[in-house]
Formats: structure tokens, C-alpha cells, sequence
């Protein structure tokens, strides 16, 4: 069994469709490797995650990828920029203070980093 | 000499200019280093390799990135979405059954990853 | 103290406004943490470095993250496929052969690659 670390990096909202297929796809072709992914979103991108804009089919499937070990992250400075509180994020969306720098500290943990 | 291996990443059809541009500008620089080259297209960009959708002068010059060693690879998961069927693609380019694993795997062999 | 290294790849000329942004709040997060960053742009992202085309507004934000450490480099292959002279670039802007050459060596410095 190999390990992997990915994240993926999002900041353009239409993009979103295109990066939960990815992991979709990613995860589908584990077979037997353990994954640790991150999605992390900055910039517009982070509308995503407010419950407020999205659709209900979207966070069905980021749940389920939420439940298999995905994590959901956004940027702090994108958040506050949009004027997105918290009480409106889904729930399983953690927040980190500055999403650049969490590209570079997982990068510095060995994720690799992919950008659909 | 030093030796680099490189992924490139395409996951949008209209880039496919600027990445074959790239991919040619890093060969002219390349001077004695030893290069090994991946271009994986996933999502859309995988009808670029559709011989039924290319044009011929685009054709010619993956074909002659090909002949220096430059592997232009397809996603089998976005062939299928877009029914994209083996026997009408670039005869010199191969299939992984999922793109996205291909650019992690790629990154722990230690390949950069490039997105034009 | 930690340092980190964080090559930016810029090829869009609208993303320049999302990329400044990026690398102001990677500065921000910084905290006693060491960054070595540089700002990679090739194709038609080079236009943004010519003062001739240029809102001097933006030159500000440029120099004062220049003042703190961040390279601005151009390649000098979209220089001449869009005719700007280097009389006319931003003065603190710095030149290389191939901007994709230069991904691939900061990579192999240990440079963390991120595209905004």
C-alpha cells in the first residue's frame, strides 16, 4: 500500500464541477493506496461553500466525499472578501487563515498539487 | 548533464497552442539536459487527441514533440464521457485509466507539474 | 524560523490582479517564517510589464513587493513574441530565457509551484 497526498487548488467557481469529478475519479482508482486529499479553494471560489449559493446536489457530493476523507478548505481573507460568515458555510468546511499559504505548507508536507 | 522530468497538465481544449508552445520553448532551452516530457489532457482537452476533431498542422507538430520523446497521454475516464472511441485517436497517444492518478503518481517519480 | 520557496506561474493576463493578491497574503501570513518568491509570467502575461501598457497604480503594489524580496521575472521568448523591448518593461523586472525552463529549475531548487 503506497501513500499519497494531494491538494487540489480552486479559485474560479466554475471550476468546481471539473474538480469534484477529479476526486471522483481519483478515488475511484485507489484501489488499494491511502489518499489524503485537500480541496482548497481561495479567490470566488470559496462561494462554493456558502450554503446561501449553492445547490443542495453539490454538497450531497461533497459530503459523500467529505465522509471518504476529503477535506474542504477555505481561505479566511476569500471568506471576509465576499463577506461569508461562518454560520452559513456547510458544515464540514474548515477555514484556514490565508489559502496561499496553505498551498505551500501542505506542498512543504509532501501533497502534491493539482489545478483543474 | 542534469535530468528533469515534467508533467504538463491540460485540462481546458482552447490551451493546447500555448501548451505545445510551452513544451517546445523548454526543448529549444533544453541545451544538455536530459528531459523526459508528459503531456496528460483530461476533461475536454482530450478531444484535441480525437483525430476526427484535430486539424493536421497541430497533428504534425505533437507528432514531431512525439519523435523527441515527449509522451502525450489521454484519460480514459474523460474518452468515455465524450465517447471518444481508441481507434480514431492520435496513433502515438496512449491511455492511463485516470488522469488525475497519473498526475500524482508522475509526481512521486518525481516529475514537476506545469499547467499552461 | 521556516523557509519556504514558492515559484508563482502566471500565463493569463487577467489573473495579474488574483496573483497579486495571492502573494500579498502569502506576505501577510509570512509571520517569522523565511519566503523566497518569485513571479513567473510567460505568454501574454508579459504585457503586464510593460509600462507602456500598464496602470501605475499596479507598478506600485509591484515595487513595494518587490522592495519586500518577491522576483518579478518575464520570458524573454513572449517578450519578442509580442515586441516589447526591455527599455520599455517595469525596471525591476528581470529576464530569462524561457519561463517555462525557469518552472522546471526553481522546481528542482525546491521551489512549491502554484498557479492563481
Amino acid at each position: 500500500m503506497t501513500e499519497y497526498k494531494v491538494i487540489f487548488h480552486i479559485d474560479e467557481i466554475n471550476k468546481w464541477k471539473l474538480l469534484l469529478n477529479n476526486v471522483i475519479n481519483l478515488l475511484d482508482a485507489a484501489e488499494n493506496d491511502k489518499f489524503y486529499i485537500e480541496v482548497l479553494a481561495n479567490s470566488e471560489a470559496v462561494k462554493y461553500y456558502d450554503t446561501k449559493q449553492n445547490l443542495q446536489a453539490d454538497i450531497d457530493i461533497m459530503e459523500n466525499l467529505n465522509k471518504k476523507g476529503v477535506n474542504f478548505v477555505a481561505c479566511n481573507n476569500a471568506l471576509r472578501g465576499f463577506d461569508i460568515k461562518k454560520d452559513t458555510l456547510i458544515s464540514f468546511v474548515k477555514i484556514v487563515p490565508a489559502g496561499v499559504m496553505e498551498l505551500v505548507k501542505k506542498q512543504s508536507e509532501g501533497y502534491f498539487y493539482i489545478k483543474p
